[in-house]
């Protein structure tokens, strides 16, 4: 990738987040708040889709005690033409085919357009239902990489890797690794001096090594055998 | 303080966060999505306070095209009256008094009944503004050091702290303090086991030193000079 310095195309301003019902709230606001900071001094718009304009809670169950609820600005079906920059987060709402159908379906119809597609922890494996991980590097999270890698067999999943970039893909590990693979996105688009400047100013100490993942072997994940291509 | 395997005191159950519009988005879903897994064990409430039942966005314009919302379970008026643990976050919506002068009345309101009170970020300016950090010792954001300190001047400020404890008041420094001192919360309520159980789950690595504050320096925030008591 070239590095913006010597990169003569614009770094992408419209972005959009897919939200779903049982969506972690880390992996959504853990990137969006650094993306916040950044639309003060670039001019970056925001789309928040869901299958309804109904508000999206952090639990698929509405009568949970705990959890926040959170407006979406557009449906998938009024959902902006000119998205650039997709976020898929995970969730324990992941689990439920039926619950993220309209968000595959989502992903599966918009990825062409994109220039870039983020996954954060479960959400590659909601990204994988669609194919298009399919003969593509990928990690996602380590505690459910069991489960999350089953929902795509024919990616090459990267079991020790904080974040992993192919093509125009970038994905990340469980939850607290969608900080880190947020400030690499920025690094690489709007320089890394902007990343750890936002970083500073909230106190973050970044991981800027993708490969840096103590929660591999922390969960007992191991590389699987290349797959025959 | 008692550590969770001596104490008698059963942990708290019930908590609220404090909004207003233009809070920091990672200020309040940092601490949070600890806590939404904490709750998937261990039977916890959640009350999301504001003004009014408006859904409150992370900017203070509506007109900004780059924010979120988030739904308020009730207002300062009708909220419970045995919240236990009350979360206050920071973020540029604090640096305007009207903005935030019915979040600022209702924590002067409550404090006397609560069990703890957590701060994160600017959220310490806000709540020095009642008073009730006065003469105790407490934290805040070091990028935003000179002007949250300003809006308390009778507290003992910490330069170089990740996190503070004083009484039933722990306070955070900037924004992505916020998780640390919310494990080191969960750790004292309901033993570390649990906290680094649920950090691992994250894939998040945990500051657990208090005094381990790189951003003291890089702000140029020194310790003020001892004030008269």
């Amino acid at each position: 990738m070239a590095s913006p310095s010597t990169s003569t195309t614009p770094p992408p301003t419209k972005y959009a987040v897919v939200l779903f019902p049982g969506f972690q709230a880390l992996d959504v606001f853990g990137p969006l708040d650094i993306l916040n900071t950044l639309s003060r001094t670039h001019p970056l718009s925001l789309s928040l889709l869901a299958a309804t304009m109904d508000p999206v809670s952090t639990n698929t169950s509405d009568a949970s005690a705990f959890s926040e609820a959170i407006l979406p600005t557009h449906t998938f079906a009024t959902a902006p033409s000119d998205i650039e920059v997709l976020l898929v987060p995970g969730g324990s709402g992941t689990r439920d085919a039926a619950n993220i159908a309209p968000a595959v379906q989502f992903v599966a119809d918009v990825f062409p357009q994109l220039q870039y597609l983020v996954t954060v922890c479960t959400g590659s494996a909601l990204v994988a239902k669609t194919g298009v991980l399919n003969g593509r590097r990928a990690t996602t999270n380590k505690k459910a990489w069991t489960w999350a890698t089953s929902q795509g067999p024919a990616v090459h999943w990267v079991a020790k890797a904080r974040w992993v970039t192919d093509g125009k893909i970038w994905s990340s590990s469980g939850v607290a690794a969608g900080i880190d693979v947020t400030y690499a996105f920025v690094a690489a688009m709007y320089g890394d001096d902007m990343a750890q400047e936002l970083a500073d100013g909230v106190e973050y100490v970044r991981n800027t090594d993708a490969s840096n993942d103590p929660f591999a072997e922390r969960w007992g994940v191991v590389q699987p055998q290349p797959q025959p291509e």
